[in-house]
């Protein structure tokens, strides 16, 4: 039996202009474009092995070790659209291998809890298209696939870019300019990193793609933040980027965070993310910004309670003087720094003791269940490392 | 001594289209009109005696029985406003006493406790305001005498009249054209009532004229609720009202609540009103419409995270079926209601249990620390009583 397989790992991306709304719900267009930062996979990736064989009857999915439906018709649009690229080589070269008629076997694996609410979507479908895209040889670029990853889940076509990743929304009815684009790469601007503060949820949220359809149909902000907010915000994100000026793209991903959830409270019935503990992170960062007197935190929270502060490098001491004071209970320090390492941290904070002029509130590490601590990362990536058993096709 | 006095009373009431900016600060010109509820004043009133007299020779103000400054620029433009419009008496009819140059004692009190967040100034600017201008015996009509008013706390205009109450925001630059007016008489919808939960606060919100200042200079989606959201709103608002369409102005109501808060949110740094109990709240008001399957509540949430919920006389043993299951350990039913009373909605609870479908939280009640059961109220009231000793002219 000759099976071939390929391997790929896909990242994280974490929004900083928020997608919400969809104006075409089957080929998931969005209401406008947005911006997202790619979040390295040492922390947060989905690694993903495909193999295909005309042994194989079907297509199969494992998801964690555990076998799963390929039915939702999302995943399908993947497949045939993945299916079809590759139908078309092989009509234009009769020596390819016909693998586009065989079964796929799909087998993929999150280094992290999908139950922390982290956008496992957008890395779990960037993955499997480009997995697929890599067995099936498809000579599209990536800004190509990731309007395939796009049906999958909106914001995983984010995720087939490292670095600063922008989604055009596009014009077209069929969707074939909705697509993701690199602004800048990783190397552009390398040093910055993230706090990721996993927030506990009383019970589930409203589902973003249900909540995406109230707030369209319902909002009446949401028309405003579509046609006037978000396109010029757009362009001036894209140029902080580029000008790697930090200041004013934590200003812009701080204000659409907000401007995002103000659509959902002004829908109705109103969609509530942010509960008392996001609420609290959100004074902090403002406050430890105040404080120094420059913009060094910007927060932004997804269809969630989870916070993502991003930072600089360099002013990681100043942050975490701070915030390790406060969520030092919190699991996940010490997995990235030294105890010598959050000693300084501590140290750094009663240095600093006497000056703070606002308030800590010393049981609001009691809202936080983990904290992940990353940086900007690369986009999906080669490796090795394979899930399935190629003599059986089955995973390891 | 020849002492001149006048007494009245003065109602609060509470935006169901929200006032949120100012584009006059001193003058307190709003950037769009709004519409309230006057509230019984059984349950919520301001009690204003004034007393002037030549032997007074300066203006003294007790409140609550404590003696408190005159001194704030807002109340100096009321007193002025007013000692102008009698002076203007004087000038035409020489017979008048000239009252207009001397002292003012004036004694106020609440029937409610102010620290509850309650729009505690709109009551009391109006008292203040409807006092001297009776002591004055001013010609002026009570829409006139509602500038006067609005310059000591913009919403104080809307408590000079009873039932349903616009503030027409005007267009003029000093203000003559900013004004309460009558949208229909307390009579003509006099089956509205009023439960206010009064949740509590971890600690004092942004006072709402700072905040609004913020929100005008920040909020990008403010400026699209101003322009297009709330000039529309207040028309269907008002046609609600005159057709007593209950579902329509609920609707209106919950909607425009939500749209104030969103642009709270819009702002930057955000401003926050609403905590994890108001949301509950506001949950729960959908949800018993939705069981129903029909609009019997509406809530509405000011600058604070107290909850007002309108509904018809005629629906309340379906509410307080839900509402008194949930809020019976919070005090404020005894006062209205007898425990056989009481004992009837526990039985209206029994019957619908088993058909309840959404979660009841029995734990809602621990955010909210009083109830205020009340209703739709006339305007200020003239009353025999008064705060002030004739012989003396000072408190009793």
């Amino acid at each position: 039996m000759s099976i071939y397989t390929a391997t790929t790992t896909a990242p994280v991306n974490i929004a900083t202009l928020k997608y919400w709304g969809k104006r075409d719900k089957t080929l998931n267009l969005p209401t406008n474009s947005s911006i997202s930062v790619t979040l390295s996979q040492d922390d947060l990736r989905t690694l993903t092995s495909v193999a295909t064989s005309e042994k194989f009857n079907e297509d199969k999915l494992w998801l964690n070790g555990k076998e799963e439906s390929l039915g939702s018709e999302r995943t399908q649009n993947c497949l045939k659209d993945l299916r079809s690229l590759r139908k078309q080589l092989e009509d234009s070269d009769s020596n390819l291998p016909k693998i586009s008629e065989f079964g796929l076997h799909i087998v993929s694996e999150n280094n992290f809890p999908t139950a922390a609410g982290l956008a496992s979507s957008a890395a779990g479908f960037s993955a499997l298209v480009v997995a697929i895209a890599k067995l099936y040889k498809l000579p599209q670029s990536f800004s190509e696939i990731s309007k395939i990853a796009r049906k999958g889940s909106g914001s995983a076509c984010r995720s087939l870019f490292g670095g600063y990743v922008a989604w055009e929304m596009g014009s077209e009815e069929d969707g074939s300019d909705s697509k993701a684009v690199e602004v800048a790469p990783v190397e552009h601007w390398s040093n910055i990193k993230a706090v990721i503060l996993v927030v506990s949820a009383d019970k589930k949220d409203t589902p973003s793609t249900s909540g995406m359809q109230t707030t369209v149909a319902t909002s009446d902000l949401f028309q405003w933040r579509i046609k006037e907010v978000v396109p010029k915000r757009f362009e001036e994100m894209k140029k902080s980027i580029i000008e790697k000026n930090f200041p004013l793209f934590a200003e812009l991903t701080m204000k659409d965070s907000n401007s995002f959830h103000a659509t959902c409270l002004d829908s109705y019935p109103p969609i509530f993310y942010l509960n008392d503990t996001s609420k609290k992170i959100i004074k902090l960062v403002h406050a430890i910004n105040d404080f120094y007197g420059e913009t060094i935190a910007a927060y932004t929270f997804d269809a969630g309670p989870n916070a993502v502060i991003y930072y600089l490098e360099e002013n990681e001491s100043k942050l975490f003087s701070i915030i390790y004071k406060l969520f030092n209970k919190v699991e996940g320090w010490s997995s990235k720094y030294s105890s010598e390492q959050l000693g300084e941290f501590n140290q750094e904070f009663e240095n600093l003791k006497s000056k703070i002029d606002f308030a800590l509130d010393d049981e609001l590490y009691k809202g936080v269940s983990r904290i992940i601590l990353t940086k900007v990362g690369p986009g999906p990536q080669d490796t090795s490392e394979s899930l399935i058993d190629f003599a059986t096709g089955l995973p390891k």
